[in-house]
């Protein structure tokens, strides 16, 4: 099995794969196993979009998806994570998503299981499927990463978009510049420089904006959303400010009038519902990966093409 | 696309053609779209029967069905349903039927949204596919809805099906009298005549039991649940003195011997669980426009036929 | 329709065609029925195995599942379960998978519905599909029951699978042994003879552990998890006075380290998550007896064979 657990752990030629088997996909490319594949998408912590937009990918893949309710399930009961998956191995589950609150809930598991885990989240560490998203996203618009400057602003130190984000970005030649209040700076996190929002708003050919995770957050600053908002955030007279084609990212959900004006969530330089919809074609490429590696193979020198291409 | 929020939206004609498109699933009409379609069914508040027919009716016509847990989902993040449904359509969902406790929740979405919104239930407001398949049941037993009379009887002022339904019973020449305790009247609701309960027995074709919503109003009233049933209710002996041919109709979930007898439920005149097996056609036919109107469409003044007929 | 309520009801001729119907599922074997069926899967408790397990033999026979929320459902608004299986029934559903906290809640379903019931837990009373998968698991390993020795160790009382397999294998000609704190006994329970830990374990073919259903109750005996595992649970030195060829089973969720030490769940000579695939193929089974029995039969003294075998 390949899992998808950190995109540090992929090397900038995967990566690329990964981006333009995608794009294929955004293109019409059809692709599905020859015969009835199952996954299960385990979301332990709640998510529209990121759940929602994995299950079109399978079912656009023609794979089929256990339901799996992490509230109703024998999680309750005590079973750890490890006898879950095994279970749903037993089964017949070939890849498994899961969302967990746990940071690096997967140490415990990838040596241990014969089927393809994909990490779609886990505490405040990673979340690569997002990343590559964001990368495919900020790749249609200028081609490259090399020489971009991109901005990420808002709460750094509980962001696993963030950390993702900034490793990878770096190591494809990008600028990563941080903009933050201090109470969420991240001193362990350095691929990116400390700069004050406004020089960010005037640097950046992509400011990627974060969600504040928990409104109490602000709250424990003793600010006001307003005035969260008119120093924290992307302001209607802050995105004047921007150069001429530099493009807004938001993992969503937004905090509309928060992090962001509500009026600039659907301006003509975010791409915010661009990235959804990408979001869709890089999961399909994660999922192929992983069901091609427990299919495919090498069988005595020789591969064995089990899957048809369309 | 072409949403449906309330049946008084929808002109007698449009009415006309969706009743016969339910019988015509009924009689083992097939129809599927030539691609894969998904909708999402979001049910914010509970529900069987109409969550269970909807995704039957989408299996039905071949759809499919993105799961969307309400309690899971960025909803409790402070998501709006703006945003939700715009994520929804960026990842690819053409339809989605709501229900949601807010009556009215589709103003803010009906001209902001290129995805068809059909609603399940607003609150106190409209819950139009319930309508449709009382008027196709009503149909299939008198072939006509001019001079009928309908007694409508129960809860009126909380029930969106005595709202949906006086309206468009009267516009289709029906009769429509109204019984109900003082304390539920509603007098904003000007489609029906208020009459006592022994005179809508007595002159009703179609007796329309509506379900105590909420247990507790019986109580409010300083009535047991049989000193309500035997004063407001469809008991065995007042179902004696029916008209010969009149039938029962009740929207389900029944509480059985408070609003009507339970041995009445599926006496001979009862049309409860025939309600319900219409309510998968009405729902195809509702799902069907819905897509059409996504997909097909007027292009240089042809019209491109992009769905198949079985 | 051909319920599946209780193991009891069915002749040992019954269970040896599930068996084998199983068997060859498990080897390959293809059935699908010629047109679309859909199926629902009611579990009003907690389980993640047994529905998601029901869930993947569905989909391998090409059923459609609806899905069914107990928690959001109508039940929660008083409806009963006979109306909720009416309804499921009226919108098209061919076969219901139930589990309810309540023992013999299909006694007043059982002669009114005309849809398959499939019980899949019933309070403390049966589980027909883990005993029909421990059963297959057993006979893959031994080829016959008579005079096999089985153990059932722990929290007789309480255990369906308990009841159900001990009733089962002594009719199969097995010699069941029961072993369990005093606390759990099961004086109703007559197919067993009780006997001490250590002699179980030495004359045991199938060692058969069951799940402590509720931590409370190692508590309410006054021991600790430690104690009760040294005591009562199959110890890293007890599995080594198994009999050379004895094999473990366990229905799962594992509580590790109480009931069975954690280094023992997968053995060599457990066969744990063999069950669990095993389980897969028997409900593959048991639906198919159930959707045949409701599409197929006798039509003037002539069986019109409506499905398809691959």
């Amino acid at each position: 099995m390949k899992h998808l657990l950190t995109l540090s752990e992929l090397s900038l030629e995967e990566i690329a794969l990964l981006l333009d088997e995608a794009e294929a996909f955004a293109k019409g490319k059809q692709w599905q196993p020859n015969k009835q594949v199952f996954v299960a998408n385990l979301f332990f912590e709640p998510s529209t979009r990121t759940k929602c937009s994995f299950e079109v990918a399978e079912r656009k893949l023609g794979l089929q998806p256990i339901p799996f309710d992490a509230d109703m399930s024998s999680v309750q009961k005590g079973e750890t994570l490890y006898d879950t998956i095994r279970t749903l191995e037993s089964i017949g589950v070939q890849a498994v998503v899961i969302r967990h609150s746990m940071e690096q809930y997967f140490d415990s598991l990838r040596n241990g299981v014969n089927i393809s885990i994909i990490n779609a989240g886990d505490g405040c560490g990673h979340h690569p499927t997002q990343s590559l998203l964001d990368l495919m996203t900020i790749r249609q618009e200028f081609a490259t990463f090399k020489g971009l400057t991109v901005a990420i602003v808002g709460d750094i130190r509980h962001s696993r978009v963030a950390r993702s984000n900034a490793e990878v970005l770096t190591r494809l030649g990008a600028n990563v510049l941080f903009s933050s209040p201090d109470e969420w700076k991240d001193e362990t996190n350095r691929f990116g420089t400390y700069v004050d929002l406004d020089t960010a708003v005037k640097e950046a050919d992509v400011m990627m904006l974060l969600r504040i995770q928990h409104e109490r957050h602000g709250e424990q600053m003793g600010l006001t959303k307003e005035q969260y908002h008119e120093t924290y955030g992307l302001t209607v007279e802050r995105e004047k400010r921007m150069k001429r084609h530099s493009i807004i990212l938001h993992p969503a959900p937004v905090n509309r009038d928060v992090e962001i004006a509500g009026s600039l969530v659907e301006c003509e330089r975010s791409r915010i519902f661009k990235q959804m919809e990408n979001g869709v074609y890089v999961r399909m490429a994660v999922l192929k990966r992983a069901i091609e590696s427990v299919e495919g193979g090498m069988m005595n020198g020789y591969y064995f093409k089990k899957w048809q291409m369309a």
